[in-house]
């Protein structure tokens, strides 16, 4: 089986080339396949097919000749990644799928995202939308934050750099459960000098629900940017975010929420489905570090 | 660069096929292809190269064809590591360097390595030498156990099923620093009826200095298997060792320590340093996860 593996500020993925829609995948071979020390490893998987052959994306097909059939590392379905969406289109470029500094569109399971390749990747995101105020607590500090929804929940608490880079994110933020039944990503972003062309500048972490602390999360990054530009009263904007993996740039305007970062493809090769699913014991009970 | 990737029960290596001894391996580039997000990802790297071809291994090219070039994944050397040398002979059997079902010496920087080849894959190691008696400490509990030399130092602590499962291991454990002041790795192992074939068995969790948690230490099966035979004031058997990754099996006869277990080589591919190094920031200070 035909692989590649590439990331976008450390939002990992393996690649799966299969333009007919052929590949017989399961949760399970997902799961193996994102294993970390057992299979290739990655945050989930980008299965590269095309719209008209798959049936998830068939009706997009006129719109979109590829389909991101995006699955998380746990097997699951997801419906879009904005790191994932970028390394997709560098995945196609790559590989002469579609030609270099192209605009294109990607079908997902979100709808149609726009995407604009160059030396970094653009990609219309849903458009942040604050609509609660809340808290987190990180140990005994408790923080007030901005509640946004960008597809999935967010809560944006705004700090300074010293407090930024002091909170032990090991553990989940305790959060209102009243006001994020699903949980919530939070996000904690410190102000500081923005870098040329930009209005706006955000250092960030993220603690992303189920996951904990990552190196990058898109749809973070624009729930930051929203509330940045709030703070100022600007209804659009340049917002520069900085995470663990990298710098991210999120463009708001006229309603529209563009995400551009790095995006690359690092490896190619064939991975055996057999032998990755062959040694995947787990015999020991008790914490199984991951 | 030409990649392969394996696993002996969870510990997974990198693997540069290198027979020449010709590739520009750099302590900064071992780290990024170990990188598990945005590199390849392993718990280090092997290179396959001739030993005539590499001046650590040149002595030893009339007893071993090939060379172990084991770097640990912060790009820093290592001598042996006995689940690596599984892998690497696994390597070589599969893309046909040595036969199939065949003995063979390997060279590392610990000294020739007998390893012999089939559906699993058994290497000598360094005899364990059990030497004092120290204890650790687990949040509030306190395990005695016996201090074991197997070329690195081991703290085998015999505790019970329910416990071995209890133990949160997310910390490092409390050692005594003067019995161990270059740190320890530190073992708790159950025990349980021996499966067929063998004389005694253990179930066992493993902590590494430096690593905390992991899937599989096969130096700390050796230490494991030598107390548990001499508990039984045995000198030579057969101990079967379960970890979280599989299960090994540490054979004890005459002086000699052999480890038995899976090896398995899962993905070939070409990866593209420059990719691999290209995007390797780390902006945002504090803690920053892996």
């Amino acid at each position: 089986m035909r692989f590649a593996k590439g990331h976008g500020t450390g939002n990992d993925f393996v690649i799966l080339p299969d333009p007919d829609g052929e590949l017989p995948l399961t949760p399970a071979l997902v799961a193996a396949l994102c294993d970390r020390r057992r299979g290739i490893g990655g945050d989930g998987v980008l299965r590269v097919v095309r719209s008209a052959a798959h049936p998830d994306a068939a009706a997009l097909a006129g719109a979109a000749e590829w389909f991101m059939d995006y699955w998380n590392a746990d097997g699951s379905y997801a419906e879009m990644c904005g790191n994932g969406v970028r390394v997709f289109a560098r995945y196609l470029t790559d590989t002469a799928l579609v030609p270099e500094d192209s605009e294109i569109a990607v079908a997902t399971r979100a709808g149609i995202v726009h995407v604009s390749i160059g030396a970094e990747i653009t990609a219309t995101m849903p458009t942040p939308r604050v609509y609660a105020e809340s808290y987190a607590t990180v140990g005994d500090r408790r923080f007030v934050g901005a509640a946004v929804d960008v597809g999935n929940p967010h809560l944006v608490c705004a700090v300074d750099e010293p407090t930024l880079q002091s909170l032990d994110l090991s553990v989940l933020p305790g959060v209102d459960r009243e006001v994020f039944p699903a949980g919530v990503n939070v996000e904690f972003a410190a102000a500081g000098d923005p870098p040329a062309g930009a209005d706006l500048y955000r250092r960030m972490r993220v603690s992303e629900r189920g996951s904990g602390e990552t190196l990058s999360c898109g749809t973070a990054a624009c729930a930051v940017a929203a509330i940045a530009l709030e703070h100022h009263s600007l209804d659009s904007g340049a917002v520069v975010v900085d995470v663990h993996g990298g710098r991210l740039t999120v463009r708001l305007e006229q309603g529209e929420c563009r995400l551009t970062g790095p995006a690359v493809v690092v490896a190619h090769g064939n991975v055996n489905p057999q032998a990755v699913r062959a040694l995947h014991p787990d015999r020991v009970k008790g914490g199984t570090p991951s």
